[in-house]
């Protein structure tokens, strides 16, 4: 029997074109892992099952999103980076590439998921940034936002904050911290957790937004997440603004072999 | 007679999508002329000549492009902006307004131009990047391109740098600086001029690239420039990286209303 190689990749797409993560057949859509599958089975010569970290939604990016397979295959770590990038369309990269233990798991190794919302605050859209910000074009009042966000914080079951399409067993999450900074035309909601609901952290914006706008007081952030109804939520703020940043794991479980 | 007003606009565009600067009926091309002297027209509702400070290439972006027209209606900044922006696609926009003598036009009054080139040199393609970069997966001497781009400083004959196509009469050209900075896996070139001839920037940025990668000395670009021949130079950079950035006028002469 051949021996058997757990291999992690780190993968950047721009979610603009992509229907999301999750491939599908019917119908059949342009997905992220559907367009990585292909690309590694072509290098690995043979069907793979791929694991992901944090599975994303339609028109959300990825800077550093974590993948991982099974092969029975021996490759370089350059051979794998540069054949699999060789079959990949151009909004989609591997940009680094990891061994780990047979166990370990892209989803269920993870110890923390990083995701960043970028908006673009000024009267008049920027053109180059208009696939990957969120143009706001009245003001914001950063720190009534900041203090709404302290209130989710915490462990809690985020129930008002997931779509109605969410399929997760329970609505608890941990939310490490909420961080929101400015830098020129931009403000960063940088949202660090152990796990996210689906649409939890754009619903979480959305919610934000409100305050920030002024039609909303800072404890309507409080007052949604005790309510647990969903229909007491903000609008969910647009994909376009969202990047899956990065995941957290016991790095010293992963190897970079470093041919 | 009605009076007469001279509008400068201030324009972003990204550059992918657009053949260029310039209008042109046969055959039709999706140019940001054509698409920004629609939407003034509109506004205006009279025909208008759209003079432009700095005519641009197919791809070639754009974050404070400058034009002018003269116009019979009265628009306020705001009417100006808004109304302008609401009939220009995604790509284009108006960023801000000013009044300037009837004399003022956009390409004879401007004192300089000043372009940046933006290299993403790293390994791996960064993708969320891919139309506003230019893409170097080898390392580059950042020094010896410095020194290579001081030699071609000051008032010359740029007669090597200009495309087959260009139809200046003179080639002769000033360049006031070029300036090279990293920042992360970003290599920015700053290049300040009084002008450019067609391709200029860009077959400047192609032999610094040769200069950066190691296959031609730093004497090179000194050596192109004296040549006269547009034989003698690198490949022309690819247009996604390259940026108009903004253009230097005696701006006591520009008035914002500010209604």
């Amino acid at each position: 029997m051949l021996g058997k190689e757990n291999v992690v990749l780190s993968i950047a797409y721009d979610g603009t074109n992509f229907r999301g993560w999750q491939a599908q057949k019917v119908p059949p859509v342009r997905s992220v892992e559907s367009v990585l599958v292909k690309a590694i089975e072509k290098v690995a010569n043979h069907s793979i099952d791929l694991m992901c970290a944090g599975r994303t939604d339609a028109g959300v990016h990825a800077r550093h999103q974590v993948v991982n397979f099974i092969t029975t295959s021996e490759r370089t770590d350059y051979s794998w980076i540069r054949g699999i990038n060789t079959n990949l369309p151009d909004d989609c990269g591997v940009t680094a590439v990891y061994r780990a233990p047979l166990d370990f798991h892209a989803r269920y190794s993870a110890q923390g998921r990083f995701y960043q919302y970028v908006i673009c605050n000024q009267p008049y859209r920027s053109v180059m940034d208009r696939f990957y910000t969120t143009h706001i074009d009245y003001p914001l009042d950063i720190e009534a936002m900041q203090l709404a966000a302290n209130d989710l914080v915490g462990e809690h079951d985020f129930n008002a904050f997931r779509s109605s399409e969410c399929q997760a067993r329970t609505s608890i999450r941990e939310i490490f911290s909420i961080k929101l900074h400015q830098k020129d035309s931009y403000i960063y909601i940088d949202v660090h957790g152990n796990a996210f609901l689906h649409h939890m952290v754009r619903n979480i914006v959305g919610v934000l937004l409100k305050v920030g706008s002024g039609k909303a007081p800072v404890s309507y952030a409080k007052m949604v997440l005790e309510s647990l109804d969903r229909k007491q939520g903000g609008v969910t703020a647009p994909a376009s603004g969202l990047f899956l940043d990065h995941i957290d794991y016991d790095w010293t479980l992963l190897k970079v072999r470093g041919e």
